[in-house]
């Protein structure tokens, strides 16, 4: 039997977990930097629990039956509906805001055709209780930092207004089924599909050219005034100056160069209700993190509240970071410690007195010679060996091999306690 | 329809996730200073493959079946497995030893009679390819090594070695299923079943005597010779010796006084070989951490290695911890940030500056009075607010209020960002 992985999920070896590892750390720092906290919500719920918040998952949840209540349970596909759930009921009568973030995986069906994951790795943070544009600033502005910290250096983050589309459209005035093929076309940003429905649609030419320009509304902020000659309707003009304040808190933090106004994007949940956004590596197919106001998902858990938050997926922003060359946290030791002395106490003092320093230090249990313990240490990309005891080395010294530099050097291991040797 | 969790998972709400991530982060970071590197294994894996290391754990599963491709996936009922089947399989041609550490949630059913926990969190490390006594010393020593850094003062480890009990029954010659209720007697250190089963099993005086002083075997290191004693059994001796020079491995770095040996002790899965332990605390019903020797499961997946490792519950620790008065870790943000001037830039100057230093702040973005900032703040466990604007101020100058002292004083901002007033 091939011990083989369910499809779309995988094992991270060593040196990606060790850079995830990293990554997901420095997010979560960021985060409690800016005044989130953390909150850890479970891997599994019940099913009419979580359908409340996205009954168009419900088709894409790993689901199963409760052996002990009967009851359906499901893999969460998101932790975004877990903590609107969690706000609006533990945390229901705590003063507001609620600033919380998170990290773990979701694990829902990939689509048919595509040999997509269905685990996915998130960090993101949710901000509720404040319908302000400040506060959609706020969390872009986390976001571009959080990405920062992480080491990404070049990225754009696509803003967006949902409300502006569907004023427009509203302003339409079409049946279900045509406004249903109108917002597929638009979400595609497919021109020539649009193009296409025009003769069905009977719309004023005014409208008919601003249904072709929502695919064109993207660029720097003069979109705004673009998008704002195109339509009458109150809803998308409302829409706009609220977009306006949120990209001026974005300027106040000084992180307009990393924004891109784009007013033809419609993301797939459809509990976003204002601002959304989406980060993008030029030449990575898929978008880093994503978010926006949802300020009517809390309500479907008996807690009207507005809301607003992003997502980063991990694993995306990992491939984006090692498109630019960025490589820390792979993890190796720091040192290989061999002791070939009969006592132990010098090797263990070293290594206690180095890992204190945060040094990472591992010791070299198996019996071997010393050429397969230096080939050991690079087959784990281990730089530099210490040696104790054995018949070059007088008592109370060490060598210090660098291998990647092929030197050595003795050292007094008291110099190294006392500190008047350092080994960085 | 009420908003309910099924039975067995739970929400961690702030202050209690931000400890659990504070311990998980700290696990790692002794397991990194170890030499020990981090991996990530899947969520959901197929049940054949589980299956081949847990045979018994198989009635416990999450079960359901892939949609896509017909066959039967389980959510991960243990980590330990994954990475055995990681490094039978991907890491099968590295350099040994192998030191890989994790940071995850397992999820089973219950016991069917109590309320207890279905999706666990643990961090863990396995240490791969040594026989050597010196490998397992290692282990409890990081084990011992990794609850200190988390905090953790009182604790005992208890030591054991299931292969002294198999050499003491072995030596018996017992039919399976006799030998299999001397075995749940053992396990429960229940003296008085063993008695009852005394007169079934047709032992010599000798052997009587073993078996009721098997669940007495606990204590300090005299216990071994307790034990050798008291059997001939070639394969029980052996288990000494190598129990004897664990011992001597975990003493020669100084952490013999949180031993206890107990060669009563038989771990619940079965894949255990060799030496065994856990974690207790006094007054706390569950063992923070358990692990051992498994020498047969790499096997399983085809590639035969020797191994040992342990996990820590983190939820038990966090519980332990708490019992001890360690609160680390809450996570409330130092500062409330309250801007009363039209002008952002002093505001976002100020933030950046203390963020950099690692403070965390919240900035207020909801218009509301002074008072209810500080009510917000209160709840809030946020201890300081500082305010800048307003009536009382001087351009330049900020107030630091001490909620929590009842203080305040006027800072100028130009003197916090050169250093001249430290904050913290």
């Amino acid at each position: 039997m091939p011990i083989a992985l369910p499809r779309g999920v995988k094992d991270f070896l060593p040196t990606v977990a060790g850079r995830i590892n990293r990554i997901s750390h420095e997010l979560s720092r960021v985060f409690e930097l800016w005044g989130y906290r953390g909150v850890i919500t479970p891997t599994i719920e019940n099913l009419d629990v979580l359908a409340l918040a996205e009954p168009e998952l419900l088709e894409r949840m790993f689901k199963f039956e409760d052996r002990d209540s009967g009851k359906v349970l499901a893999l969460r596909p998101d932790i975004t509906s877990q903590i609107a759930r969690l706000a609006a009921t533990h945390l229901k009568d705590r003063a507001k805001p609620l600033r919380l973030h998170y990290s773990g995986s979701v694990l829902h069906y990939g689509e048919r055709d595509k040999g997509s994951s269905r685990e996915i790795y998130q960090s993101g943070l949710e901000l509720i209780g404040l319908d302000q544009p400040e506060a959609d600033g706020e969390v872009i502005a986390v976001a571009i930092e959080a990405l920062k910290a992480a080491g990404l250096v070049e990225f754009k983050i696509d803003v967006g207004q949902v409300e502006f589309f569907r004023g427009v459209i509203e302003g339409l005035s079409l049946p279900a089924d045509l406004r249903k093929e109108v917002e597929l076309a638009v979400g595609r940003k497919d021109r020539s599909g649009i193009e296409e429905l025009l003769p069905t649609l009977n719309l004023q030419n005014r409208d008919e050219e601003a249904l072709l320009a929502l695919p064109t509304l993207f660029g720097k902020r003069d979109v705004l005034a673009r998008a704002e000659a195109m339509t009458v309707n109150p809803r998308a003009q409302k829409a706009l100056e609220n977009l306006s304040q949120v990209l001026d808190t974005i300027d106040s933090y000084g992180l307009t160069d990393y924004i891109t106004v784009d007013l033809g994007e419609i993301r797939g949940l459809n509990y976003y209700t204002g601002v959304i956004f989406e980060g993008f590596v030029a030449g990575l197919g898929e978008e880093i993190c994503g978010g926006g106001r949802y300020d009517d998902l809390l309500g479907r858990y008996g807690n009207d509240q507005p809301a607003t938050g992003f997502a980063i997926n991990v694993e995306t922003l990992l491939k984006a970071l090692e498109k630019q060359g960025e490589t820390r946290g792979a993890g190796s030791p720091d040192f290989l410690l061999l002791n070939l002395a009969k006592e132990k106490d010098e090797a263990l003092k070293v290594a206690r007195y180095l890992r204190n320093k945060g040094f990472k230090v591992a010791r070299e249990i198996a019996k071997r010679n010393m050429e397969s313990s230096l080939s050991f240490a690079g087959s784990e990309f281990i730089d530099r060996l210490i040696i104790i005891g054995g018949n070059d080395l007088d008592k109370g010294q060490m060598l210090v091999r660098d291998i990647k530099r092929d030197k050595e050097e003795k050292v007094k291991i008291d110099d190294l306690i006392s500190g008047a040797v350092d080994l960085t």
